[in-house]
């Protein structure tokens, strides 16, 4: 099915995109697995090229693109290099942007967009702790005032630039009564004294991303780190996830239906028997049925994507989108293992590592399990 | 997920369409059942309505829509009563209509078509046999000419709208040398000497259509029931078959969809063990799973409804969407089943109900296997 | 895989059965589908010939077998005719027996036992309500002491045998302060002022078994019709389901086992496209693991027949065997419908008839939720 | 369900082979994952405990314990701690031991065996190529014959132990006329000139193993090393594989059971919204459905083992085990994970690595695709 979703600007915009990722990501990719993390000069250069700053308005240096479908073609370029590249990518482009946007002062955006969408000030945001999963309402991490300034007491883990961020949003809680209306969000900065990193978890897949348990004792933060108001974060993250939600439906799918066009040609290369092994009536039903899932998942992603561009898209189309498209992905992936043979189970074959790297779009981000009770809630149940 | 793909003009018409279905189809459902037919009097007034000619142009008594948006809409109108409402209907205004529309002469245009507008010239088409399944290919009947005239032999079996028809589009062998290029395509009308039917067949389900087998010996046909040229039929078949199964799409999403709904409601009016049985998470997160599932595919059918209507629909666009509607309505159902406990097994019970009709959408009109074929050719495999 | 659960003896009694099967119910199938019930002869020559006597001790007719392995023979020779035959002898044989041997008094089994092997006396037992469906501690049937008898009020509902059953082990709420302790069980006789049936319920499947409603008002039960101690009616019967439950599974794998091998004869036999359509990959693989996890599960089904014979088999157990057992047979047979073709949607064909037979079995007797619930609790969740 | 395979022996064997798997496998496990592969004082060990020679009559330094049931013991235990100690092992003492024994020359086994039991002679099995698979027919690694030696080119892929092994089983094409019957086996060891190892091949999991390709340039192999006779050789891999799947079976169930139940523990410990996960209905339901689908694969595998002891397992039985198995253990593992949520991700953790290291259990010693071939074939399709 031809996707409509897309103009010739974007297309346009693609290419860029794609040419980045072939001169820089995808030589990267060796060194970036080994050294657990993107170097500093990939985002440098990205920065450059307009693809962190889409969000952000052109007076902070940003281009202002006021398009969604910009974003998503960053995303879907380089989720078919890796999922790492995107997860990383999204987190500062797509996720952290809005916060550091709409919520912040005056100042507080002219002191951190620039930078942020140079690739200087490099970004992360801390919301999942090792006690707490996806039950957001349940943060255990403080903050305390102390004359303007907040004291934060706590850990964050499963941080996707965690590692390496110069800045990262932190959910705490400054009223213990209020339950989620007492949880609200602050810049902490790297240097921070208090602000330690863990090392980098050592995950089964996407090693091209770091990801870290971030630790904070007595960590003192001004009064202007506080972004949005007071008691108000919890809100303003439930507002802003389904955008990350559409951003990671978007990349799941790009990055499966690489891999399985990838498959497919390996399939009609490889023989066994005599013959190819994708003319075997089992691979070729297989791959029917495979396309098959992944382009009708399409279709709701882009009427999603559309819907989003138009201001329109609801929470749970997005938790529909967001679930639906891991399970696919997943389900994709664990087939083109299968269909490499042995060699679906060696690292330096596409195939196994993208199997790897796509399991966690289960888990993050709202489990499986959260998106089905949000959806469930929405039918009344 | 809103739908885009109607508009006012489409949403009026269904309204007309809905009172129809409401003031005959629901209160006629029951003696249709046990009589296992439709009676002639809801097809002549669908025909008043404009149901049936919506593919015939006005000067031969249709409304030329030249939309298929407002079959789409009598589809899911149709079958949110019952499948075999739609189906009976499908098969004459969507799937017989284009072969008189299309592929006939003047003469057999003026004819036919002012009456098969009114519903007084019901239709079926004769493709399935015997011994041949989807195997289109491999038909048995024959048509051998003598002089002018055609003298058919053969049978066929599956034919919805078999009894009741009064003309039935026959595909038969025209030239034993030519394989797929030696069928043709016939009118066999009612009461032609040796044309005669078998008794309804006695499905599983959709009880209010009648199917049956068809028998035809030594039927003479004369040359002016030929319909496109001798030689042309499979091609024709092939041609017109991406209608007839983007028309089953839409049909079995918008089943799954009515009777989903009419479960939603069940099991929130359900109480067992003190709650209304969708309040248990395992009923939530599979109601929250099944919407899912029927929105993602209503996206990628409306895709291609709104590709049809452009003219840009593909053949295997059409395979894609008739194949993954009729695997998402049957598991779809089985679930609906499931949740409405010992109920779900009476009759009485529109679940139960529901999920006989549907088992035959994966059968009928290209098997899920044949699609899948199909798909996988395109793929180069 | 060799099965090891039966002896000589039991193959021999086999041979019985099947001859019986051969003789009278499957040339006696269209007639009891017709009249939706069995003909009483059918069950007075079961019982001539030992069927219906297996559990019951010899001084009271029946052959006190104690080895519920010949219970399985005939199950299985039954169920490889029909799911209704199998579920209307095991109702009595196996379900309604162990209640009438082991909590009756001398008295009552000298009434009873005689007829009940002959099938003369014929048995049904009344659990399910309207309003409860497997919640069995919300029953709302109540029986009232009036001097030394019990008034019956209320209704039952999905009664197998209900229509034709003599004698109905009906359980009544005895205290309503007492919960699941306040139910006890009364034989209710057919002719008993105030009991009366319900039309034949309209099944999807299974028509040659007769299922009914059941109401009571005032029906008046002498004191020598309470079954076991009052009080103790939900015990009695948590303590019998497992034995339901087992035959259950028996019957589920012999039915479904026995439509796969017509199946598999019916694709070597089926051509298309000039090939037996089980020489077709995608067939052939689809063969091998249905026959696969058929004879996985009857590798767990014989293990527990095997402790149930010892007397060591658990109601997790029992529970795991039904289950697994009904999804299966309704995953089997779902594909025996799809591997018939259009023939497969039509009654006449086994698959089909088998197809609809099979849907209740992952809701009766427990459904497949409360089974896993059962089998979560004993997990410790 | 209970199980009977074993009786007091076996398990009196199985606190001794536990007793090794923590004094030794457990605290060695993170070194040799570090260094790709088990060091030799592990399995000299494993030998002085006679794990090595249960399949080597006494008379040549084993066990002849002639009862398959003891190497299930072996296996199982090594499973419960890592899939790789299980299948290093496996290769060795269940895979290479009957070639040894049954196919050599009496001068062979004396050469071979002694050491192979205590573990000073470590083995391998080349049976598969890069350009091959699993289509053993279709070997292209050479055995001319020079004289009374035999001159081997070629490679082998996916060898486990195979960088460590002093002596491999290596399956060449000794007449390129004769197809499946031009095959014969050939004892290459260490330090014969021409053999080599390729670097560890990087596995997505089983990092505890080494696996390597194998390098054979004019290796002079003096005829004293052919083991069985020329050109039986296809006929022998044919003939042992049985054990080989059956093994895999056993290995398989083990290594899944293990998790799960470790899985179980976790989420009885883990809160979320209050409550232990492991409460809420959906985790419920889950579990109680993955428990039972292993015990019901147990029941079969166990089955087969039974049967292989007593010498009557067919290879389409081991087939049904190592396919069914090894789809249960993958499907098992990939909830296990689900249910750690993002430490499910964590190479850390148990459930995160046993996913990887279960994923090539589909694929090798015949992927689930050539499972069911043979099982097709065998059911005459």
């Amino acid at each position: 099915m031809r996707r409509t979703l897309y103009n010739e600007d974007h297309e346009t915009f693609r290419d860029t995109v794609r040419a980045f990722a072939e001169r820089t990501l995808i030589p990267g990719y060796p060194k970036f697995v080994e050294q657990r993390g993107v170097d500093r000069e990939v985002w440098l250069e990205a920065g450059k090229l307009g693809f962190l700053g889409l969000e952000v308005p052109e007076q902070y240096g940003g281009s202002g693109a006021e398009d969604f479908r910009f974003n998503a073609v960053v995303n879907e370029e380089f989720a078919k290099v890796s999922m790492g590249f995107a997860s990383c990518l999204g987190i500062h482009a797509d996720i952290v942007a809005p916060y550091l946007v709409h919520l912040t002062t005056e100042e507080q955006r002219q002191r951190w967009l620039p930078k942020f969408c140079t690739g200087e000030l490099w970004t992360a945001i801390g919301m999942t702790e090792p006690s707490g999963g996806s039950d957001l309402a349940a943060l255990r991490t403080t903050a305390v005032k102390d004359g303007t300034d907040w004291i934060i007491n706590g850990s964050k883990t499963f941080i996707t630039n965690g590692y390496s961020a110069d800045l990262v949003i932190v959910a705490a809680r400054t009223d213990p009564e209020k339950g989620a209306k007492g949880i609200s969000l602050f810049a902490v900065e790297a240097g921070m004294p208090g602000f330690e990193r863990g090392r980098k978890l050592d995950k089964i897949g996407q090693h091209e991303s770091d990801t870290a348990e971030l630790f904070f004792s007595d960590v003192r933060v001004p009064a202007e780190n506080l972004i949005g108001e007071e008691g108000m974060g919890f809100i303003s993250m439930m507002k802003l996830l389904p955008q990350e939600r559409i951003g990671a439906a978007i990349t799941n799918l790009a990055h499966a239906t690489q891999v399985l066009h990838e498959t497919l040609q390996y399939v009609k290369d490889r023989k066994a028997f005599g013959s190819s092994i994708g003319s075997f009536q089992h691979n070729k039903f297989l791959l029917a049925d495979l396309f098959t899932r992944i382009e009708v998942a399409q279709a709701y992603v882009d009427r999603c994507v559309e819907a989003h561009t138009e201001g329109e898209m609801t929470p749970i189309d997005a938790a529909k989108a967001k679930y639906w498209s891991a399970e696919v992905q997943n389900h994709v992936l664990d087939h083109c293992v299968q269909l490499h043979g042995g060699y679906g189970y060696m690292t330096e074959y596409r195939a196994a590592q993208a199997w790897t790297d796509a399991r966690v779009t289960r888990i993050w981000a709202g489990s499986s399990e959260i998106m089905k009770e949000l959806i469930g809630r929405d039918l009344g149940l």
